[in-house]
Order: C-alpha cells, then structure tokens, then sequence
C-alpha cells in the first residue's frame, strides 16, 4: 500500500507503449524531430493560444530553466514557506538563476494570498541596490498541501505582480490534478489568469520522466534553449522525452489519470474521516490527503503495509500523515487503508 | 540513409522491452530502487573492482558534473582542442564547475600527447594565484575523429597526470565502440590504466538516454549526489534510466551492438577507399569514418540520400564527410553508400 | 547632523596619514609587501594565536568569501531574519557560494538563540539530497540592532554548531563596538566562544575600505585566496589597504574609535530617553541607538538637520528612528539632537 | 631597479594628497557623493560625449564587470591568447559571466587581426545551441606587449565586431600609457573607433586602487549597477576611489604620468639595443620593453639589482626579459640598467 508519493509508482501502459513504439529508426535530434513538434501542437490547442513549449525530464529541472529565464542574478522570487522549489531541490532555482533569491512565505494550506506577498514585497526597495529585487512569484498548483488556487485567486496574485512588474510562474507539477478538482478550462487556470509561465507535469501522473516548460508569450522564453543545453537538460533523443507527453496529452489521458487520482482522495478522505481519531487537516482538492492522527494509529497504519511519510515532526502525540493517491493506485489499498484506519 | 550521427537512431529492441516492462508498479524513487542497485553491481563487475555509479540521462550531463566534482571553479581542465565538452556542450562544463577553465590542445587524429600536455601545463604556475590551476585531464575514448587510446597511451598520459596532481577523466559517450576496437578488458581501458572518472555511454548505443558517471575510486565522488540533484539531473522514477543500462549491460548486449557499429565502419571505410577520389581521412578505430572528398562525390551521395555532416568547411574543393555508423544502421545503407560514391 | 550611517564618515587622520605615508616607492604587489605581513603580526597578537588574515576592502566582501569558503553551494547559512548577509548585500553571498541557502530566522534585538536555531535545523535532515545542507552560522556582532553577543551567548550558539557539524562565522562590521560595549578580549569574542571565521571590519570604525577576513583555524581558509582573486578583491597594491588596518590596530585606535562612538551613543539614549514621547528600542550595547517616536517628532529632528534612517515602515504614528553614532560623530550633534527632540 | 611591474609603484602624490584630502567629514555614501559626480562630468567631457561610469578599484574587476553586463552566460568571448582576461585573472571573467567562454586567438606583438577574428569565428554557428555564442571582442590597450592599437585598426576590428553583432570591449589597463603613445584624442581612441565599453585604468599610472567601467552608450550598463553590488564591488565610502580618479583626470596628470612612463621605455629600448646582444623583441609603442638577451645578461643585470620577468621560459640560452616602466621609475634606474646590460 504505498501512499508515500505519487512519484513512487511507475508509468501507464498507454505511455510506456508510446515510448517502445518509438523503435530504433532514425529521426533528427535535440528535438527536432515530428512528435516533439506535436506536442507543441497539442499544448497550443489545449491553452487555446501559440505557446512556447520545452521538454524536459522532471520538475526541478523545468521550475529551474523557467525562473532563472525570468529572473536575474539579482533578482528574487516570492514563494509559500513550503514551496517544492524552496525546500526539496536543494537549491536548484539558485544554482540555475546564478544566485538569485528566494523569498519564503506563510499561508494557510499551503497557498499565499495577495496580502501576504505585498507584506513581503515591503521588504524590498525598488531600484535599490542593495536589495534583492523581486522578478517573480512562483505558485504550486496543486499546492504542496493538496490544495489548488482558484482562477480567482489567481487573478488577484497576477494582479499583485502586474502592480510590481514581477512574471508569475506556477509549478504545475500536479497540474493536472488541481484542473481536474477544479473543472475549468486549462487556459482558465493559466494565462486568462495571468499566468506567465508553466511547469507541466507529467512524470507524478502517468509519465517517465517528463514535463513540459511552457512560456504564454513566447516572447518571455528569450534565451531558454541555450539554458536548457548548457545546463545538460537538451536531449538528444528527445522523442522518447516528447513521446511520453503525446501520449499523455492524446485523447485526455492526462485528465483521465488525475481524475482517478483525485477520485481515491476524495474517497480516501471521507472514509478516514469516518475513523473516531482522525481528522482532515486540510481541503482535499487534488491528490493528496492530510490526515491527523495519534501516533498510535498511524503506527497501526504502516504494520498493516501502508507506506506514507509524516508531515513535519509530530506534535502533542499527533503525526501528520501525508498520503499521496496516484493515477495508478489500486481501489483496493484505498478501503484497506480505511479499514486498517477505523 | 542516415550517417549523421549515432544519436539519430532510437533504441535497441532489448533496452526498450526493458523499459516498458517496469509498467506502473511503485517502487522506491531516487534511485533507491532494485534496478539501480542492480546496475551499479554490474558495472563494479566489469570493471572488477568496487566503483561508485551514478546513471544520468546523457553525455553533456555525466561530462559537466564528473568534472565539476574533480575541479574547483579556480581549476582548469585540459583537453583537445575538439574535444565534446569544450567544443558541442555550449559551455556546459563552465557552468557546472561554476566558472573553471578550458585549456583547448591541439593533436593530430583527435588524441592528446604526454608532449602536448606538458607543453600546455608549461602556461600554469601552480601555486600562482594569478593562474587558474590545472586540476583535470579530460580525454574522449572513442575520439571525436573515431580514433582510439590504447591502454599504454593512457598511461603515459596517466603519468602525466600524476605527475602534475591532476585526475584523468574519460569522456566516453562511445567507450563501447573504443572497447571494442582493441579487444581489452574494461578495466584495462580504464582505471588499470590510471583513469579516475568515466563518463560511461550508452545513449548512442543503443540507449533512450542514460549514461553513468563512474568514479573508480568511490572517494573521488565526493558531494557528486548533491551536484547532481541540483542541477535537476536527480530523476524520481530513476529506474526508467536503470533498466536501460541494466539491459545495456546484461548479457553483453553494449559490446554486441559496438561490435555491429564498428564492425561497418571497417566496410564502409574499405568500400569508400576503393572510390578513386575518396581518402580515409583518419584511423577507423570505432564507429566513424572521416572521408575527404571533391564535393562533387559527397553531392552525389547526399543526392543518393546520404545524411551526414561536413567536418569544418571545405577546403580546396575539398570536403572532409563524418559518417558515423549505428548499432542500428541497416547493412544495406552501407553497401548503398559504397555503390554511391564509386 | 548626521545620524544617517557610521560609513557616511569619512576616515579618521591618522589612518589617512599612514596612506598617504606610502607615497609612491615600489614595493611587492598582491599583498607580499612588508605591511600586509605586519598586519597579520599584529592580529595574530591581538588574537592570542596564529590566525590566518586576508584583507579586502568591504564587509560584503568579507562575509561572501568567508562564508563561500565555508560552505559548499549545496549549503546553507543560518542567519538572523535581518542580518546584512540576508537582507542588505543583493544576494551576494549566494553569487560567491554559487547559489548556497540564507535561512532567515526571527529573533529579538536582533540576535538569534540556540533555540530558534535548532528550530530551524529541524526543516533541513542531513545527507537528505532534497535538502541544502546547513553548513553555516553567521551572525553579526554587534548586530543590526545595535545589540551584542556575550561570549556565554556566542558559546551557547557555537555548542549548536558544533553539534550539527557547522562552522560559526561572524559578520564583525561592528566587532570593534562590540568589543568596547562588552570589555572582554579579542580571543573571548571569538575563537574561544567558537567563532571560526570573522569578517573584521574597519570601514565603518576609521578606515577607508578595509576589512580582514580572519580564520582561526588556517586549515578554515582553503581556497580562500583563488576565491579572493577569481571575484577581483585580490588588489595589486594591496599595502594601501593594509596600511589601514595596519593604522587602525596601532596603538589601540580601533578600540579608542569605538569607544568614543559607543560613548555617544549612550550619551544619545539617555537623552532622548527623557523626551516625553520618546522610547529606546533596543538595548544600546554599541554605536547604535533606536528610537522609537511620535512621526510629528522624527519630522521635527528632520527639520532641525538630522539626517537618520526609518527603520522599517511607520506603524500607528510612530517611527522607528536607526541612530547610528560614528567614531567621528561631533559631540555638539548629539548635543543638538537631544535638544530637538526635547 | 624595479621594472618588475608598473603596479609595484605607490601612488603619485598628487592622487594621495587628494585621498588624505577628503578627511572625516561626512558625505553620501555608495557613489552619491560629488566627488564621483564629478569624475564622471570629467570623463563625459575627456570622451566628448554621454557616457556610463562606474568606478571600481582593480582591472581584474573591470574586465570582469564589463564582459558579464556584455555577455550572456552561454556567450563567448574573443581575445588575445595572451591577454589578461584570459591568463592572468585567475578565471575571473568566467566567474562574473557565469560560465561563458573565452576563446584564446594568436597575433603577433600581442595583437589580434580582423583575419584572425573571422577565422575563430568560423568555429562557432550562430543560433546552434550547442556552440556557445560569441558576443563580445575583448582587446587590451596597450597589449600585453607593450603594443598599441591604432584607431584605424580598431576601426577595422570594430567592423569585424558589428558584422557579427559583436560587443566591442577594451581593457585599458593601459589606456593612458596607449593614449601617450598614439597621440590621438581619448574619443578617437574608443568610441569613435566603435569600443563599446572601456576599463578605463588608473591604478598602475599613479593610483592606488582605482578604475573605471565607462560605458559609450549608457544603455549598454544595462544591470551593471546590480552586478558590481552583488559582487562586492560597491563601496560604502566610495569617494576615497573617486578622490582618486578625481586627481587623476584633473590638469591631464594621466597623460602626464604615461608620457613619462613611455619616454623612459623609448630612453631604455634605444639604449638597450645599442648592447651587442641584446635585440628588441616588440615595438615599444608605450610603457614596457621587451628584451631578448642571452641568460647571461639577464643574470648580470639582475645582479646589479634589476628587478623584472622572464616573458615565457626560456629558449636556446636565451631570455625574453619584460621591462616595464612606470610614472616613478627613477631615471637614473634606466641609465643604471643601460650601463650594466651595456
């Protein structure tokens, strides 16, 4: 019963064949080759505009190469205290923006509000040397909470950065998930809501190793593609790369696997909501599950076979267990985890 | 009729059954996974010795971070003037060594000499704070010109090495085609002949794209885990790059397919050397055949369906023609191109 | 009347005499002058032991190659939310250490405890590859706030360091106040509290632009000398710097500047303590005074001819006033200052 | 009888007495103080139009500074395979650019040609992400020979540089000493002869830690400011550089100060060359002479007190000695040297 990480389990069928299918014929390199153009067809018809787009193998990479394109050295990005890129890349967006820095910020669920990111941008003095300035806002979307921002909340973080003159970026790693929870239209919860720039997951929802970048005005990509290679991320076989998101994106398979993802969540919730001792600690809007409960009970937990990690070190006898559903979790380690949990 | 490059073909029917038969189960990610575990035991048999592995996803990538965890951002790393990492990867190595230098040596065939080296070392006042500071040796095995260092060429230029305190590294996006043009053992091609770090293909061998950093002693890998998680080359279903390698490497599947690419760049180069104005520009020693030419042949082959590269611009009316050949080149390619340029 | 920064001073005569002392006979260039050698002499006595000295010619400077030297890029730094590593020096720090962590903890006065540190050690778990690995407590003495460290505080904090394997560095802008407010010696406030490396500032107290960055450890320097060169702070005629510092540690004028701007500070406080609407922030334990005072007041002082920093935004009315008090302060200003505010 | 280097001398008294000059008053800090205002009125009217200038104390910094505000991190370089940026600077460009790479070009007397421009460049493809992209053509004035370009031959570079879409850098080290020589104006001398950007050099003509970034377009300082900041290079107290550059510039004291540099160069070649063994190996067209002589000689006038370096190892008996001459070189050390190599 593995709840640790929707990265643990592997790849879809429809995916792993798209790759082998590919065979060992000749195509022209580093991306220049049919599939990779599809997808950028496939993405400019889903956001219902010309985008530019970019593969590459996994999220780090892909939140790197797009803020360090829209960051200087000198510049800074305003992010939630928790955000993947703050906490688990062990400082990739600053080795990749040549040392820019990174401005963590509290918010409920995971999620920064308007108010919270003009307190911090109070800190920093425009056209002052000395500070650091502010180029960017960077959201998870979902959040690392299993929440996901609304368009309307959205719009009114893009509206804080167009006041500062800051590129909002959203680390869609589980893009497809907060879309699925909330039922609007890709371009909805991307560019129409000001959003800048995209990492496009696909590796936590059925891929590989995959994601893609993607810049609404293709203008704001400027010199990607040499970051990109410079920094070894330029595949020379990219079509294995691409393939997987061909697949992902034909005939809505990416939104079919966040779907049932996202289904297990809502079941799994509710059914250890049920359980006397446990409570849910935040909205369950995506793919993952918060659950607080005694220590005792999430020991009873993982001696049943359920693998999940805690959130934060436990407090008053309570652990935070964080349990992540996947596109490929079985229905089964769902009711067993609730009945092991009752 | 595709001789443009070893990276143009897709990959082995072997490594991609490999691949899409890990399917969707979870395992542990990061490389924390049997697969891995599994490849890292091969390769510490191969080389006969305990070796640290670390699979990447290409040449650029095991190039940039070996180098960057032998040399300091003061150092400087000498190779050939043609040399992949100084010349093809856009300034990769500059980047993840945080700014060391590249000391470009000239040398017939694409090799280096013990003579030229010491000739460059001569510019470097070790010590002078002024100078960067020699720190590495990097060497391409098969060359960039499809030639090959022998075991006693290694380690003269080895002892160099030790002479000078600097590590020796081995490029070796083709070290399958060079094992297999002189019938040593692995270890003799490397560390038994006085190599530190090998940048271990597989990619233009049949791979999707995976390549292992190997250090031969374990020590030199130093803080190589966090060099390379940072730079976003950390993969969370790094078993997908395993598994390449591990059928790679299974039942000798690397030499196998080596063996094929060489073993027609032999007839190749004998068919082209028998055309009246068609000389074999250096030793055929792996998978790639230089051949000068009047541009009038090398349009008639291109005309026949010839994809290959002019190497530097032609001269005399003269054009120096890179055929690279394919685990995977159809024979009949061959023997067309043969018939083309007669 | 200005109260605006101890750097808007200029340098005090008897450190312009021994510059200008120099005139123009050659002399050894990068630093192997027999001043240079002097200074080190000098500090080494000062300190009590044999400490490795390198000039330079600012504290961002100073901190940035003490603490790149230290840490490693996939490291992080400890620091106070307000430190002037974090918030005053545009990320340099992260460009010397190629994109190393600052993490920002709160604490009151300005000073951090060994409880909040080990609070903040808590998010990061060593040899986690996710993870920046804390490599570094920096502090700044005296502090931001104009506070300091006991030695009972600095040894408390280093027992953290040394229980998670960091180095303690001190950003010594102000060490000279600190160590007049405090009265202990040298080696107190340092190395025998645990100080490793010390930023030891002189600009601010009497100098020009001159610092030394002192190692108590000489083994702590490493690289320290590539690294001062590589960023251009490695000055051909290096004995103009030296011949500061070297000034500045004769005859207890570093201690006597201090002193003198300590004593007018606590003159100041005093003062300005007996105006009805003002209140003293901050202990005052060095150069500087915080105030906090009705706005109507601060504009009052303004109109009078003060020149002094806000510090922070104005909340309910009232203004926090940053009075920094120099070793060139005149007396009357203080004078004045206290009259205005009566 | 040190011709060791013109940066062994002290500083004129000119320049000191205007450094001792500013005494302890109080004055806006960071480069907001008149003195600096003025230094860069005296350059805009020396260059005959609007320029940038940013004082910096070192040419290392200069360089470095100029080329990353130039030249993006996956950019390259051009210049002398003897030149400073490239030999002497420790990596430093590298480091400021974040990775960019300098491409080493032969050329008699320490010059570059349009010839050899064009043919290095025929090694990169624009827009080929695999090569690294030049952007910038980097001279030293006077060479590091000793050298000068003259306006028509920097016009014809220049023409080489905008047909490319090339940035024009120079490193005037030895801008005077060039200047003195050439006897043309400061604008014909850069701007007009299409520089784009200059290290205007101060420090081995009289200064003691003094230089200036001067752009010719303003536009092209772009983030200069931010970038200086972040690496240390800003000063608090940056008026004691202005005093400098101040004293420098007024009543043609830089002129002055190169002139007589370059006459006793021109005293010293014509004497040393009226020795039976001694040849001349380089125009002398500013301050260095460069001197080939049996080791013999060299020895002897070593022993009679000569302090200078051997320019390379050296060859067939035979030394290369540079001789550089400085604004405070005795005279009577160039008659001594004459005598004993006589």
């Amino acid at each position: 019963m593995n709840f640790a990480s929707d990265n643990h389990y592997g790849a879809s069928d429809k995916i792993l064949a798209a790759v082998a299918g590919i065979g060992q014929a000749p195509a022209p390199a580093y991306g220049n080759d049919p599939i990779t153009a599809r997808v950028t067809r496939r993405l400019c018809e889903i956001f219902e505009r010309e985008v530019a787009v970019y593969p590459v193998i996994n999220g780090t990479t892909a939140n790197s190469l797009a803020l360090a394109t829209l960051v200087p050295p000198h510049g800074a990005i305003l992010c939630h205290a928790e955000a993947h890129i703050a906490v688990d890349e062990c400082g990739a967006p600053e080795f990749f923006t040549h040392g820019a820095k990174l401005v963590q910020i509290e918010g409920a669920d995971g999620k920064l509000t308007p108010a919270a990111i003009e307190g911090a941008l109070k800190h920093f003095q425009k056209g002052f040397v000395h500070h650091a300035q502010p180029a960017a806002i960077s959201l998870t979307q979902a959040t690392e909470l299993g929440t996901v921002y609304t368009p309307g909340e959205l719009k009114a973080i893009a509206a804080v950065a167009q006041g500062h003159g800051l590129k909002l970026h959203v680390d869609g790693a589980r893009f497809a998930n907060a879309l699925a929870g909330l039922g609007c239209t890709p371009a909805e919860l991307s560019w129409k809501s000001g959003v800048d720039a995209l990492s496009f997951g696909a590796t936590k929802n059925g891929a590989l190793a995959a994601e893609a970048v993607i810049f609404f005005d293709p203008k704001d990509a400027a010199d990607f593609e040499y970051r990109r290679k410079k920094s070894g991320h330029l595949l020379s076989k990219m079509r294995f790369v691409s393939a997987q998101l061909d697949a992902y994106l034909d005939g809505g398979h990416w939104l079919e696997n966040a779907r049932r993802a996202n289904g297990l969540a809502q079941r799994l919730a509710q059914g250890l909501a049920r359980a006397a001792d446990v409570t849910i600690a935040h909205p369950v809007q995506a793919n993952a599950v918060f659950a607080r409960m005694p220590a005792a009970v999430a020991a009873r937990l993982r001696k049943a076979g359920a693998l999940f990690y805690d959130w934060g070190a436990p407090a008053d006898g309570q652990v935070l267990a964080r349990l992540m559903l996947s596109f490929a979790t079985p229905e089964e380690d769902v009711a067993k985890l609730i009945e092991a949990a009752a």
